[in-house]
């Protein structure tokens, strides 16, 4: 193709990497591990931004800010947290620079923080802090809010979306006045995130629960939704955490329940961010390059006219302009790519690299014979049709490719979770097959954990529709009541 | 009134402080110098966010996204923007904390990054470093990108959302092919920026250009929209920059042009950020609390139910369930506050304070007579008027309202600009009146300093609309051959 891409069964996480930079999602920048988001991506994203920024506020929640910078101290103050994201973080120290004399700009040593201040890895210790002056009664709850934010990891191996220095997200902070009901809402929000996934991202999820070890630093419980990857390997793509009293006991909030009683308040955080861009990519797109669902794709529909004279151009230019009305008015976005300086099949080559789910092609042939060349870039399919109609079938049609994105992922998946009763079967499978190992699991961290050492498989949930079924560790021998899932993963 | 605000004429710095808090906009955090912006603040802020996006695109622009960090390195390249915005800032010196044995946290000394990141302040220096990946030649050019951010200036004194250590933002950076298509965009910008200023957040402004003095660090010229607050001082409502190829020179970004030459790109920068909450809140409100024009108003409408029994409950609900639909079909936002734990003068007082431009109060009697009363925040006005009609003389009435608040800034405005041609009369009017005050100035530098010293009275702009006229400076009696506007400012 000269598209410079590497083929995925040739070096997988190269195809990736190659395709994220080709197609003019994000880059890496001047500054370790943080990436840029180039244009192009950055409307993927504002489109999963704003869809699920209509799901949070139809299910209730507002949107406010807060801090950029937590307190060091801040962060001591949840026993479990502090060792989940205390860590690997990045420390503001100081608060000027200065001149040292000979035109070099350094760090100014008397412009020392009394108390360092730590770039938000996550929000909960600043938000509880706060949420401490919101509340009094029950009547100042439930608190339904999001942030829509930057934060920090300090990652020491990165991937652009997928692992980032830094990344956007929201967080989701709610304040309940019982476990019920802030249980209630972490399985909502579960249920939000995995119908995106499925409806939007066209990615099928596995929705479920974490095992101690894999729990939010701070959560008594951890949901999640899993996604599989063309690799066979699993991606978390969402997380929903039911957090009990654990922020509201380190940060003393408490309130007057109906009864006149003084209660700690109960919680639930939940997040999803820009690693969604990285199981977009690498869920449905092949060796010529992206696949977008057409309910993400900033463009749904481009249209190259083909021609050799400006009559020819004239005609074309006056057919597409009704059509584009005709689309716009059907809520399809569209390109008209009448660039002269490149040629149809470069431009061909471009909007297939960039996922355009629909190319109309049109020349003066076509114009004769009141025809349009469509080419869908989901099947790699080309037909000719007739002009007559062409909006509503092109309308019709971005439902059909949707549906057949996600079909084919669907399919993908459910081939890729395999049942295994011996630790030499889940050796082998994870080696040869990847995808989801579904086995029994004697429920103990250490098993967990010898068992992601030798084979780099972890236990990625609890599935929520598992069923009771008696069996025995695959590691252990020892007995189980249900299934897990196991994999590798991003 | 039992609000706990201070009066503007008491105290207008406390006043403003105050409402900010009390009506639930934003308040101050643990971390020194961060705010909180609370939902019914952001909420304000989405709006803005949404009108200005929309703009932005419609004038061909797209968002994306660049680092927080910037290295430090960076900042020395573009020798004036080092010392406008290298100095308060915070700066990350560490990537990792580590428990010291004893249980505290503390900075892991093995983790010092090689070089410090600043947290940006402003990104033109890790973005035009970008660009010069993305342009080579005339035909990547223009390029119309905007951002989002969250921006860091370690102010020492802050006020909420007028100066803030941490604020949100826009940043618009472009590069172009000539000086003349930069100057064209930046004009542009401020035009979209006065449009915005003066028809949604209903505040006049002077559009302007800056001093020397007063330009941004960087840029070969400042455009500006000046507004002015009720106790007649100044306020900086949005900037947009000529940075001429300053920034292609410090970070090398050619392009090759048509006719084959290689040379140095041209840039604009445009921002407004959160401060134009402060603006908005000390333009138009009164003692009572916000009043909010309607473009910007979360909740547009509130309807308040009062009655004594269920069943005129049930029947108001009735009647409010009907005129809801019949508003929400005419795009206006609303609220039925039908909470049971407050009295109706309780909502009175929340709804006024927090500038909810219209309240629809309805009780038994007026369902009788067909009626409701119908209460302008704006004029504090109220009347009885028929249900009949209701809805569309609501939506016809917030237009008035918009238009109303308008106008009365307006002509605060143009009373407060007053022309002054001796610098005893300037300082006796700047403090007895405040305002803008219109003065011959003889073009230099120091002159405008030693005013500054003498008086705290700066240049804000000046006029783009500024006739020429001969004059004497007002300060050292020199010539002049225009008018330019002082005033104390935020």
């Amino acid at each position: 193709m000269g598209k410079g891409i590497t083929s995925r069964s040739e070096d997988y996480s190269q195809w990736y990497n190659d395709l994220v930079i080709k197609a003019d999602l994000a880059e890496y920048s001047a500054v370790r591990g943080c990436m840029v988001i180039k244009p192009y991506g950055y409307g993927i994203w504002e489109r999963m931004q704003a869809i699920l920024d209509k799901r949070f506020k139809e299910t209730g929640h507002s949107n406010a800010y807060f801090p950029l910078f937590i307190p060091k101290s801040f962060f001591s103050k949840e026993a479990s947290h502090v060792d989940g994201f205390a860590k690997e973080c990045a420390v503001v120290t100081h608060y000027r620079l200065k001149n040292d004399g000979n035109g070099n700009i350094i760090v100014d040593e008397d412009a020392k923080l009394e108390e360092e201040l730590i770039v938000r890895p996550t929000s909960e210790t600043i938000i509880w802090n706060t949420y401490r002056g919101w509340i009094e009664s029950y009547r100042d709850l439930p608190i339904l809010v999001n942030q829509w934010a930057n934060v920090v990891r300090w990652e020491m191996r990165t991937r652009l979306f997928l692992r980032t220095a830094e990344f956007l997200w929201q967080e989701g902070h709610t304040a309940h006045a019982t476990a019920e009901e802030a249980i209630a809402e972490t399985e909502q929000m579960l249920d939000v995130y995995a119908e995106f996934a499925e409806k939007i991202l066209a990615v099928p999820v596995v929705r479920g629960r974490k095992t101690e070890n894999e729990r939010f630093a701070g959560a008594l419980d951890t949901y999640c939704i899993e996604a599989l990857m063309q690799d066979g390997k699993a991606l978390q793509a969402g997380t929903s955490h039911f957090l009990g009293q654990n922020f509201a006991k380190a940060f003393d909030v408490k309130f007057t329940s109906k009864e006149g009683k003084l209660e700690h308040v109960w919680a639930s955080s939940w997040g999803v961010s820009t690693r969604l861009m990285g199981a977009l990519v690498m869920a449905h797109s092949d060796d010529q390059g992206l696949i977008l669902p057409p309910k993400l794709a900033p463009i749904q529909v481009v249209i190259v006219p083909i021609y050799k004279t400006e009559e020819e151009k004239a005609n074309l230019d006056a057919y597409v302009d009704g059509l584009s009305s005709e689309l716009k008015n059907l809520g399809v976005s569209l390109k008209y790519d009448d660039r002269d300086t490149q040629r149809p099949g470069f431009k061909f080559a471009e909007w297939e690299l960039k996922g355009v789910p629909l190319r109309v092609a049109i020349g003066a042939r076509d114009m004769q014979n009141g025809t349009v060349e469509l080419a869908r870039r989901d099947t790699q399919t080309k037909e000719t049709v007739e002009q007559a109609g062409l909006a509503g079938k092109i309308h019709t049609l971005l439902d059909e490719i949707q549906d057949n994105i996600y079909q084919k992922a669907l399919k993908f998946r459910d081939e890729h979770i395999t049942e295994v009763n011996s630790y030499d079967e889940f050796k082998t499978l994870l080696e040869e097959k990847g995808g989801f190992l579904s086995c029994h699991w004697d429920g103990t961290v250490e098993t967990e954990k010898r068992v992601k050492e030798e084979t780099k498989a972890t236990i990625r949930c609890i599935p929520l529709d598992a069923k009771e079924e008696e069996g025995v560790c695959i590691f252990t021998g020892k007995p189980s009541k249900q299934r897990v899932l196991f994999a590798k993963a991003y």
